[in-house]
């Protein structure tokens, strides 16, 4: 399948399983042919509703001090739905998207507000890999925490004793969707510990940035105006000339990705690029 | 927070954005302060029944096929409770996690066969955080594909025509649970291209192999058995005795994580950890 490949119908993928268990059926595993037994077929994508991208900022920025990052900005967008709109999101825990916590159980891999948005964005719309992919950018490219989430911190505008900080905290753009690399930019260029409560505070307003900026791109899908507007970085697009998903390996296509190459790869580390890398 | 926490109570997470609507409600907002409107609380954790870790394999691997890694290690688990138990699991749409794919809409950053299968984690046990650790220290050091999903390929157990390729496939130990570093280091230890049928095949056998791990655990925390094996190599738990979350910014806890350090960071690279590092 190709990078940008979206060809699944969408009754195939109402079905969920059940192309699956035909053909498990006809490989002799025994499962139904259907899921006409499981009495239900799960609404995709669920009927999202236009939302208040800044009553989902506040939402996520609390939702944080719930549940951290990644179910924080889950539940400023699907538990809003659940109040707005109720069945069929109100089926739908939360917590399925707690594990994201910390870069998913604190590895520091992909940023949990990202992937907690990404799955609300996917689990409403058809367009899910084109915002999510705008989203990502977005992300990348943006100073963090917002002036907007610093502003509601610093009012006090409502749930002051659910806040670690109310100052104002010193934007960093991230670079990078990674929470190691781009909570250890924003310590460093701080001067914060990564234990520190505004630290946490950092990730907590970041979590409502996402989610807000996830609506905004959901109600411009819903209105049908949804338009990819980020570019990659020069960098970005210069190595993956070369170094892309592809069909060449001995043109460099035995990699694949989107992140800014620089955040790891240095010609200075013979390991990774080479010194005589062109 | 510390990075270990759990504190949440059943209760707190049932009602999940319970605790918040209260908040708002404080703040003005005017949303409702329970969800008793919305007439339905979700179900967490949703009710597991042990699976059978090869069936799962094959599903996951055949999922692959269906809409990817993430969405295919998902679709093993999730769908697989969705036939054998029905509701509550029945409301849950697959393609939540069909954005997962290629680590994140073609990002490459968190391998999306380990994200799908942590979503089903987090759905069905309040052990998430340990589990999923667990998952990603087995992934970070298996090969793969394992013997299993190469001798299922290889024998043309099932569904012959889904297969791109039915020859084993050589393994490679990932390192990092990050698709960009991982599919790099496979293709570059075996010579295949990125865009490869053969790569996009590994991956499939990958999202079988991680989801038959993940109810291998789910098994045991059924059962009451579940115990953590695996241990961070030497150069994390070294690392780590200094860069890790905790609140003195000058011994170095400016950053957090748990992935392998020199998969990008290199004493030659003076950008990253500086020539003079003790």
């Amino acid at each position: 399948m190709t990078e940008e490949h979206n060809g699944l119908t969408r009754r195939g993928f109402l079905t969920g399983m059940g192309g699956l268990a035909a053909g498990i059926a006809v490989g002799g595993l025994g499962v139904p042919s259907s899921m006409a037994s499981a009495g239900q077929e799960p609404v995709w994508p669920m009927p999202y509703v236009k939302l208040d991208p800044e009553e989902v900022r506040k939402l996520g920025h609390l939702g944080y001090y719930e549940g951290e990052c990644c179910r924080g900005a889950f539940s400023a967008i699907v538990g809003s739905l659940q109040k707005k709109v109720g069945a069929p999101f109100t089926a739908i825990p939360i917590n399925i998207m707690a594990y994201g916590t910390g870069g998913v159980a604190g590895w520091c891999t992909l940023c949990g507000a990202i992937n907690g948005a990404s799955a609300a964005i996917s689990l409403v719309s058809k367009n899910y890999k084109a915002i999510v992919n705008e989203l990502l950018l977005w992300y990348t490219q943006t100073p963090f925490p917002s002036d907007k989430a610093n502003a509601l911190a610093v009012n006090h505008e409502y749930l002051v004793d659910k806040y670690k900080s109310d100052k104002a905290l010193p934007p960093s753009v991230p670079g990078s969707p990674l929470c190691h690399v781009n909570v250890s930019r924003w310590c460093k260029e701080h001067g914060y510990a990564s234990g520190s409560s505004e630290r946490s505070e950092r990730c907590a307003r970041i979590s409502g940035d996402v989610a807000a900026y996830a609506v905004e791109l959901l109600n411009a899908d819903m209105d049908g105006t949804f338009a990819p507007t980020h570019k990659f970085s020069a960098e970005v697009d210069g190595c993956r000339t070369c170094h892309k998903k592809g069909k060449d390996f001995d043109a460099g296509m035995w990699t694949r990705g989107k992140m800014e190459c620089s955040d790891c790869h240095d010609k200075a580390t013979a390991k990774l690029v080479g010194p005589d890398h062109p």
